[in-house]
């Protein structure tokens, strides 16, 4: 976390006109109140009431059966017993990194990637770095990557698959975006394709909601035992409350419609974001994304993106810095992330307008300075 | 965690038959199901939806007044930028050893301490050991120890100060059963007495519901920034949906009162096991405890104390063997832990009386052993 970003973050979060094109938050239209409220009246006249009572450390059982049913839809051999639920997808990726790596080993990661990880595995004195020379693993989002929201294609997976064989070395495989894949169903996990190095993270906090706080991680069979005693000392259990209210919902309600809802609405808000900046920031270049929340944004202008946010917040619009992203943490040439899933398509228009002229700004000031 | 005894606590909660003289769990009685249903509707109906979104890393500034406000009517000057909230006491303990130690320091404790701090330390390569002698820091529970269930007297406080103070180590202090002394207001923390060393990790699992995984940190300021980074890279942040129900209930509630009727339900528990252990088996040692959930029970007799749990799931009831708590690790002489909290008061009489079946057909096991 970069002290100075995180600041500016919260200053943006502070300011209730701030058009929000900042931050990993899926849309809060799309979480199931009703749904979830229902499920917790039901919990509540369970007699061991399990949702408020202490769990096993590896997660409850029909969640992870229901883990697993999904991940074998796709192609994967998981048993419920492989899964193990986590608080979150990241600390999925937190224990794979305990029980695999050391402080000082490299770890082979796109050269922008997940801010998250990153802090993680320089909290823990690993390095992240853009290449697969000399690494003791790999990080990848090989279904719906993260800034970029665009999936591996088939020669780079196997690529990345013969490369791990090769080194014999662990791929931790960050799969939170992989149902949000907009033209239809998530691909095949590198899970299903090798069971022995890959150590596979999922969540429901982006399809979902992510207040709940329940991921998971399939590690290696023979890693099992240790991920288990590393979520046990790490917090004892995922909390309780959110598996029974999960186990309850998803028994009852239609997963895969939901997703799809999910799908189109993101997709639709994606479109209004590509749209909105051709038609007010025509020097931005980016991909339009295939999935996820956000749209990565390159320019060819040196600079201090943290200055740029600043001036974008003064005129009520927010975003992630490139610097965040990347491996290497330079805020130049200056890139930015920009999220479509937290505001509706009006308002994603007039965040970019926004944005717009606090970029004019940024290069008026920039200039001046210079 | 021992393999052996994992598999054994297993299997004894298998069985629908067992009286459970093991584990920390609260008495569901005690659950406060209607008011935490009230609070979650109530919180479904906020706009923002804050129990399902994500929040900052830090926690909720509500929960982290409250807690703040508890410990300052103890006598330590905290504010709310103090506190981080933690997914329960176990991740403030995993968070404080991870920024104040590395793998081969000695961390003072008690010659028996809570198991999962134990594996903790063991999991990051850290010593827990029963001297104070060349130790990076301390690891204590001031207030009401597990497996006890007795607090420190004002001298073994005073002495355990003055020690740290003139190491320059730090304290972690688990405070999680403060608040069930059966005598009483809960004591002066070390944390009223010393912000420069003391760590104090505080939790609502014992006197509210485990399953919403609410715990605490209270840092030394200078620390401060590397908790909060250090909990962001673990799991993001504490369930945003425990948080919500928290500060909704809080806020309503009566916790003092409810509070109270614990400590009374506990103590007049604690009160029924003594009576059925002096009953039954006259050879045990015990101390009555000062509050928590658990008797300590010494022996004289060397063995298997996994022997003897075995024993005693087979004729119907469980408890926790001793070497789970030793730092030492071992088995024998044989102890055990016996709780009080989850069984009313007729069901603890007959689970001792087949504890001491047990106890009895484990001797003579024994001695055709020998």
């Amino acid at each position: 976390m970069d002290g100075r970003i995180d600041e500016l973050i919260r200053m943006a979060a502070a300011r209730p006109d701030t058009i929000t094109l900042g931050g990993g938050l899926p849309a809060r239209e799309l979480f199931p109140r009703r749904a979830l409220t229902e499920a917790f009246v039901r919990t509540m006249t369970d007699p061991g009431c399990a949702a408020l009572q202490y769990g096993w450390p590896e997660g409850s059982e029909g969640l992870r059966a229901w883990v697993a049913q999904r991940l074998a839809r796709r192609g994967a051999a998981v048993e419920p017993d492989d899964v193990l639920i986590t608080s979150g997808a990241q600390q999925a990726l937190a224990i794979a990194a305990q029980i695999l790596f050391r402080p000082g080993d490299r770890i082979g990661c796109d050269p922008e990637s997940y801010p998250a990880a990153l802090d993680l595995f320089r909290a823990r004195g690993l390095l992240p770095t853009p290449s697969s020379t000399g690494v003791a693993g790999f990080y990848a989002m090989p279904a719906i990557g993260n800034p970029r929201g665009l999936g591996l294609d088939d020669r780079a997976r196997e690529a990345l698959l013969a490369r791990a064989r090769l080194l014999r070395t662990p791929i931790l495989e960050d799969d939170a975006y992989a149902e949000l894949r907009f033209a239809g169903p998530p691909p095949r996990p590198l899970l299903a394709d090798d069971r022995r190095f890959v150590f596979h993270v999922g969540t429901l906090s982006k399809t979902l909601c992510p207040g709940l706080r329940v991921g998971w991680l399939v590690a290696p069979r023979r890693y099992r035992r240790r991920a288990v005693e590393a979520k046990h000392a790490s917090d004892l259990q995922a909390n309780s409350l959110a598996q029974a209210l999960l186990e309850d919902f998803l028994a009852r309600t239609d997963y895969d419609a939901l997703v799809e809802r999910a799908r189109r609405f993101y997709s639709r808000r994606a479109k209004a974001l590509a749209r909105a900046l051709r038609a007010h920031l025509p020097s931005f270049r980016f991909t339009e994304p295939a999935g996820g929340f956000t749209i990565w944004v390159e320019t060819d202008r040196e600079g201090d993106d943290a200055a740029l946010l600043e001036t974008a917040i003064r005129r009520g619009v927010s975003f992630d810095p490139g610097r965040s992203f990347r491996v290497d943490g330079r805020s130049a040439p200056i890139a930015l992330r920009l999220s479509f899933a937290v505001e509706p398509a009006p308002r994603i228009a007039l965040g970019v307008e926004r944005l717009a002229r606090a970029w004019s700004a940024y290069q008026r000031e920039a200039r001046r300075a210079a």
